[in-house]
């Protein structure tokens, strides 16, 4: 028998399977669960009939970069797309700035493999997103939190974070940071932070990646659109390496993404993307394209604020009605998560297999720390479940919850079988 | 002014522009440029109606798998398909050894990145694929070449080098084989060779990596079916990661190749998948999936095979009539490509800048070699151009032939300006 360890890189074995896909898995095997777990945006909210005519135009047109293979650098009209959907976000672009990514989560690869050796340290905010976790520690860096506040990073922290680093003679690349409606959290930087960090950037000579899916999905009864203004909007120096992405607001199917960074940076970046993958799909970024030519996207803007705002409320409404205090949150004031805090005893790794067994999952909050123990928290993902499923999913977890309290005073170990519905 | 050589990786700074990539640049840069250089698909014969028609059915049953995130390991019923499929291939396999990957592109890419240290050993055969070397190298691996035949790489050779390299303390991973109808010489492995190699892997425990594009695209009037059976089918110790594509069968434009391989890795490619980039993309696999349920590959295969077999024949008709001996190549028995070896003093290198100016590209064959300085081959792709431009094509090389030679007797430097037409 062939032994396969033996085989094996040291990337490889430091690569870990990402709680949020995992909880996808259990999804998947089974019938009826409730999916607060992973962000996955509404199908409902779809624009399938603009696809459908789209589809059918570009096939019946026969032209072939539709289906052959394309550009790496991207799709050259989506590229001008894309230049003009950045100068509505304050951010002036071009050509030889850009890079169509395979989703967001090829760019933080590609970030993540042309920027950092092993032993590298990445700053990241506390929690982070697992997936730009599991991008960078593929390549071998090393991933340090600073905690944040209610308006995001805290840069004192920041600061001094670097600077114990520094003095171990430690190197550190860049700071990750999802400034709109950060995932997990959901928080929103406040803009004075923005231009503090962008001057600390500097000052410290770092680079920042900044990862902006969310920022057309604020929610405008407490966030006006001025407040999501990105990080590269001010950004004189080139420091900022900025990623924003189709799938929260078209679709993620097509898997359309894009980088934006100087031009010396994404030249590095076009090459490592020829040999991850050679290029994205013709089809998917001409969907894209033409879905952003003849106004869809537009159109999509203020209904998908609309539908998630509304998803977010009942699921703030259900969660207040059936846990009874039993979770406490901040009102997330744009994209597709809950962050809620369980009361002690209980925290968010012992009562996932209470929730499984009720048929309720979500991420437990653990997964998106790169230190320390935290476990009070769980990601509660409103996007994707109808209403009516939101509120089910609510009852399930006061479900799970109670039986888990119970359990505590009772000396049988907790359920640990997959879902039975 | 932010320097940014001090943020890049070592594996940045041994990542390197593809050459057959380059020359696509070239190309989209000029008017009217006869392309041998990149293997591209014939988008003459891909199945624009049964797309459009499969398209408009997906889109229209807003099945949500279509546009939204989905598996890692890929889409469901495209995994039965593909073992459908491998099983014509006499390969039995299933869903625990397969993952699909936005390309063999990926493939090769997951593979270096599970696999390979820094320093560690790839053995190649000479000349290789250069999507492969770039995503092996982008990992620090070295590559070392063997030689190889009428038939194929040469088991001797590939024995001796490994006795050496092992002597020298190095570590061999494993060896990457393309059996059929070889990127770039077209080549076929006789079966026997086949076999010995199996037997070779087993007793020197190494893998070997065997990347199979072109397999149903045999020519029969030199080549039966059987010529082509893969070394994964004849695989009893799980040595074999098999990588195949839909690229050169139904388009490129999906991006929907597989991996297959022992559970114990597919499960580490999986993971590396997700890191690299979540899941392919939902319409592309469910665009392949349904081609193959309604017999669209079965029925394009034939006609594939006849396209590409009269096209290697007008090509090899106009290179005979119009070079008159300047090159000579053996046969190819399927595939893309005609490998060319030009007469000296030529070469293949310094030939470039002539063929440009008269408007016809090439891929030079240094790019192929990981090693010595071979500097006397072309690779001719017939697969993408019509008839007449692969005929115009010849003339222009026929053309820039004799001005390379003019000016080996005159004083003047070749002219070194991007194509003019």
């Amino acid at each position: 028998m062939t032994n396969f360890d033996q085989f094996l890189s040291a990337a490889a074995e430091s690569m870990r399977e990402s709680a949020i896909r995992k909880m996808g898995s259990v999804l998947a095997a089974s019938r009826d669960v409730v999916s607060f777990a992973p962000g996955y945006p509404s199908e409902a909210a779809f624009a399938w009939d603009e696809f459908r005519t789209i589809a059918d135009d570009l096939l019946s047109g026969r032209r072939e970069s539709v289906l052959q293979y394309g550009a790496t650098r991207g799709y050259r009209p989506l590229l001008e797309v894309i230049v003009d959907l950045m100068s509505k976000r304050a951010i002036e672009t071009s050509h030889e700035r850009l890079v169509v990514t395979s989703g967001s989560q090829q760019g933080l690869d590609i970030v993540g493999r042309v920027l950092l050796n092993p032993g590298d340290v990445v700053l990241v905010e506390l929690p982070s997103y697992t997936g730009a976790i599991a991008a960078f520690r593929a390549v071998g860096a090393e991933l340090v939190g600073v905690r944040q506040d209610a308006d995001g990073y805290d840069l004192d922290a920041l600061s001094s974070t670097l600077a114990r680093l520094r003095s171990d003679g430690r190197r550190v690349k860049f700071f990750y940071t999802v400034p709109n409606f950060q995932n997990p959290t959901g928080l929103l930087v406040s803009l004075a932070k923005r231009l503090s960090l962008l001057e600390w950037a500097e000052r410290h000579d770092l680079l920042i990646v900044e990862d902006d899916p969310y920022r057309d999905l604020y929610f405008s009864d407490v966030t006006r659109e001025a407040e999501t203004r990105p990080l590269a909007a001010d950004d004189g120096h080139d420091r900022v390496i900025y990623l924003s992405s189709f799938s929260k607001t078209l679709a993620p199917g097509f898997r359309v993404a894009w980088l934006n960074a100087a031009p010396a940076l994404v030249e590095r970046f076009e090459i490592a993307k020829q040999a991850a993958d050679l290029c994205n799909s013709g089809l998917g970024q001409q969907m894209v394209n033409e879905a952003c030519r003849r106004g869809v996207l537009e159109r999509q803007l203020p209904r998908l604020r609309t539908h998630y705002q509304e998803k977010r409320d009942i699921m703030v409404r259900a969660l207040t009605e059936t846990l009874g205090g039993a979770l406490t949150w901040e009102l997330p004031r744009g994209g597709f998560f809950v962050w809620a805090r369980l009361r002690e005893p209980l925290d968010g790794d012992s009562l996932l297999p209470f929730a499984v067994a009720r048929g309720v999952i979500y991420v437990m909050g653990s997964a998106f720390f790169v230190s320390g123990q935290e476990r009070q928290y769980i990601r509660l993902s409103f996007s994707s479940p109808s209403p009516d499923r939101i509120r089910e999913g609510a009852r399930r977890l006061a479900d799970a919850i109670s039986d888990a309290r119970a359990e505590r005073t009772a000396p049988a170990s907790p359920p640990a079988e997959p879902p039975s519905r």
